[in-house]
């Protein structure tokens, strides 16, 4: 049973990790999510023949049953996630179903099973529900977090930034109003109509239904205005920005990763790897060109974020792709390059030079003796196994 | 008397120094002014029932006399305001009276003062005056003072740039009355009219009530209005960019306040706090690892920004938060790492390589003498409690 | 003459280098643009009484008279240009004549002395070259130099643009002429029609005169719309990047100005004076905080960008402000503070390391043998003189 | 035969890379795009008296003569590609004709062969075609490429932020649909129709055809408008921040090229130039100031990004301009500068600091070794040629 639900987990939720059958089962769920929101969207299309709409009913009882599976699995299997807190099943579970994507999961399907149990359901509202299926998309693109993350991090500035819209919205429509409302009472009536406009206006949507008429109205679409395009502006740049530093972050846990991954590295700690990660040199290299040389001292390890290298071996070219490293040797002695490696497509390196690394060292020996122990029974294993991994250049 | 006032400042003005009564008392007011708002800006709404109306007028009565102690007690206090230049306590006040959030909180209750003066006054203005209650709101979420500090950072390239866009904006005006006064005398009739038009399109709200209808005039929206467009993209991006930096300014100075409540740094000048919050280096810890590992060599303090950690001792866990550190011993000595520390959340620290750090006392070495003597001072206190303080690791 | 030619010089271009005369020589052309242009703009206003187009009139005169002395002055002192090329007078003059600036100001005075000699002229045409007067005012607000500054940097990035811009707009156009076309002959009867309106939907300003109508137009708003739109967004990011990068090598400037002044440092080269700029590092100190210490090692010399600091002296207060520095003499020794230095304000200071600066000298021997010379030559003097500068703390 | 197709490549391809005779080809290639897209734009403008439309099938049929000698040109030289793979001529020819600009050549002539095989084609359909040429001018501006790279580098952000706009987009659509299809079924009436109106309004387009007219629809402009005005502001903050950092990453790629070109470090690995070209100070200086000044030390190298400077030698003046670089003595001995610089005009240069260079040969010694060589060969070779360069300031 416990094997089963592992192994369901590994499926489920392993899509993203990049574990080929999770990443069918995405493919699959996907493919499911963006058939049905289509036929949901088409479905309200009244003119279309009854074949569609026929069609269409299919498409939402298979959809719905793939939904359903999908969330029964999801809830069996929450168990198995490494960073739950409590152990008792029932407890995790349902932890599990109070999350915003599980909420979202069982709201999404529920107009369907309502409908079969003949409650009766405003079918707007039920064309609302079923929309939220595509917030679904979300979890497989890893956008849903990325975009709860930039708004956990920019907190601080857009609450400052959505004061500020606020009171510039207040004061345009509140002076719009001054300025209309004798004029044009049935538009700008009242402060709450004259928002509608201020919103319209301030956003630079522009409508045109309503407009100042008054000499006055039209003098205070400058000034004021101008001021609050300004104001509206600040959101959408805080939003972008923090969209690309949350990015350059990741970027920064795949280099995490990456250093993690080399066994000279293995055992040190989390701030030891990110130390190391933060003192590696971004380097890009032209298609064509050679990276390292044979017979060159080998002063520098490089990891491959982007590309493909070649490296010419007695035994024909090997080649290195993403996630790969290469020269590992130059942090441990300083001999001579084994093989000459050449980038075949452009490139995007990370480069940590032996001078930066030893510079490091010398502030901690504890680091030192533990990557000679590394190295030495590194060595005797390569013996061992009588042969060398090309990454060892 | 005084100590009386000196409670009520740090009441008053303690909210966004997080002092908790201070806290209580800033989210009353907001809730004031929040629902004060709203009965106003829905009170210009005539269709609602009676009630409604009767009950807004509670609500203006209850928010003004709110207002009024508040802004009484701001001014008893001002004497408290460590800043103060002047010490003569009318002086003070008046001082402190003048300042533009003091003004605005005076304004925006007049208008009820004055109608039960029976001072006759334009209902309109009254309505705008009292909406401006809602400035208030930016003292709170210090918007108001990131706002003016953005606006007085990039007052140049402000200044520039408003040049830039007056003169595309007349330009564009210009040919559009040109093109357009003959053909459309009601709308394009003089270049103020012109301008309201430019005003619309160049901000891009184009509402379309003014639009160009000869081929010159159609022409005309081509080139000169996408260069008037790019003009008017520049100041948004100038203040989204000044906005943005003046918050990372702020981060550097919570990284200051942060490093000059480490008890080994207090007695440092304010100058040389800015060396060492300079040389930190940002670390950013995923939920589960291991930031310090028991026994190893101790070599670098970290300073929590955002997150929660957990140290093993040998009580059970003990949990760091926001603003707290951990590892200022390598900062002394070369011992030991003697507990472990687990990241709970992803974790956003601040990291002082012991490395840096003596690269920097070899430069001062009056900063190493004190430090010396604090360590000293500190390891007595320590042994003396007969404790250890957790972040002591 | 030749005096009074070089007096005249430092009046007309010596406003934005900060002398006095110079600035109030700017200050009354500003203001007679603004006046005169404000005239130009309400000119138009046809239903004005008769004394205010009279008014205008005599405006025109004065501004006409102002504008042709300057012009004249101008032409006059060109030989002082210290960066004239040419030593010739009438072609050092004639070069003048032809930069943009100079063009501008004979064109916009054009139309008066055209009248006057009783050439007919076009009204529209006239009032567009009198609007071209506020072109002026670029030159006092450095604005035009910005702007063609970040023209000439960003050259290559937004040439990239606009071919992108044109290629997505001609597209975008030919598929919205294809859809309509033949629904609305009268709006979208052929592609340079069909352009109008795609540079109005592209610029986002979207006025709302030609719209698609057809269900193919409607689905063309969609997808190629949107990617239009994103390209329309590049030229303004590129613009607004390049104004922002522009600004700040003009602090850079400003800062190596600022490091120029010192004496130590006066009789370095252009790139020496860059090379120390560069190893400077911003500080905010808040106001209040001490920056240095009597009785502290000086080991940092302080350049003020903005704010105002207090130097306790035995004789009183003595404020530094910016562009002054202080502690100099912790380049030459390792002496103590002989005051303490508080700041007024919040200030922006500039931090030279007397270990960054070590660092430097051991790579340049000549340079340091230098400062040993200078710190030597002001050493005597400083005796001589028999006093001690604030500044040297 | 292939002497003659290798100069043809060099003409057909070489433009960008500033081979005389290859600007030349691209020159006259982009007129006659120009006047071709210019002629078929007004092509279609009915009312143009019957002489423009007989010019504009003259332009057609010359323009489409050049596209076909210069596709088959570039088919035939494909062979010369360097970075081809296959070595087949069939096949190397047949890969080159699948690149999507060469089908874009293909496609874009297409409609006039088909006419005169009299193959009967769709007016419309033949005009979108044939203004695909204008997509042949992003092959000589580099655009393509530069987007094209862009879009590579972005795809994670950009394809999470379309899934973040379709949510959005879908969600304020479905809403709007809710809210207005009983009040104005003819617009609102399906939510592909409510679509339209969510892409008008979210783009801030805004044509105004569409607009809420119901309280509901009205507050819907409101908040979650705001939020989706947001989403798609991100997407084009990505698109412009990618294209910039894209330009910066080329500006490296200058610099790697200018430093791969100094002798000295001719024969180093790609990787050793990254190097190198990173630890490269950029600096600015003014037009008139001195760089080096003879008989200083000679303590840096300079390669000339941008401006013009001026060696002072005994037989005159000698002019250095952008790819250049001076005092590469200082690399090799602690020689004095031979020779006063200035700059003539504003010059970015990039430094490389003695020291630096230095420090990163005590990290490989290799690389000193070959400095050592070469220095003595280049000795060797600027005593026989009996001169030196004013490089060697």
């Amino acid at each position: 049973m416990q094997r089963w639900r592992h192994t369901v987990y590994a499926i489920v939720e392993g899509g993203q990790r990049g574990y080929p059958p999770g990443r069918a089962f995405d493919l699959f769920l996907v493919t499911v999510i963006l058939v049905n929101v289509t036929a949901i969207v088409l479905g309200t299309v009244e003119d279309l023949p009854a074949f569609w709409h026929g069609l269409f009913s299919h498409i939402e009882v298979v959809a719905v049953g793939a939904f359903t599976v999908e969330y029964v699995l999801r809830l069996w299997v929450a168990l198995e996630d490494p960073r739950r807190i409590y152990r008792h099943p029932v407890i995790a579970r349902l932890r599990y179903a109070l999350t915003p994507l599980a909420i979202i999961d069982v709201v999404a399907i529920l107009p369907f099973y309502l409908h079969l149990l003949s409650v009766p359901i405003d079918p707007s509202v039920a064309v609302l529900l079923r929309a939220l299926r595509l917030f679904k998309l979300l979890r497989f693109t890893g956008a849903f977090d990325l975009v709860g993350e930039v708004l956990r991090n920019e907190r601080q500035p857009l609450l400052a930034a959505a004061a500020v819209v606020s009171v510039a919205l207040l004061m345009v429509s509140t002076l719009a109003y001054m300025a209309e409302h004798e004029a044009q009472p049935d538009k700008f009536g009242s402060i709450p109509a004259a928002m509608y406009w201020g919103i319209v206006t301030l956003s630079t949507v522009g409508y045109g239904d309503l407009t100042p008429i008054t000499p006055w109205g039209g003098a205070l679409t400058g000034f004021p205005v101008v001021l609050g395009v300004l104001c509206f502006a600040l959101p959408a740049g805080i939003m972008a920005s923090g969209f690309i530093e949350e990015l350059r972050r990741r970027d920064f846990m795949v280099t995490w990763h990456l250093v993690a991954k080399v066994p000279l590295f293995q055992r040190l700690s989390a701030a030891r790897i990110a130390t190391v990660a933060s003192i590696l040199k971004p380097v890009r290299i032209e298609a064509g060109a050679q990276v390292v040389r044979k017979g060159d001292a080998a002063d520098a390890v490089y990891f491959i974020l982007t590309g493909a290298l070649e490296v010419e071996t007695p035994n024909g070219p090997v080649v290195l792709g993403t996630g790969e490293f290469f020269g590992e040797r130059a942090l441990l002695d300083s001999g001579r390059r084994s093989a000459t490696i050449t980038a075949r497509t452009n490139c995007d390196l990370l480069m940590l030079q032996a001078a930066d690394f030893r510079h490091l060292l010398e502030s901690s020996p504890d680091l030192e003796a533990e990557i000679r122990r590394i190295a030495a029974e590194r060595g005797a294993k390569s013996r061992q196994a009588g042969a060398e991994s090309p990454a060892s250049a």
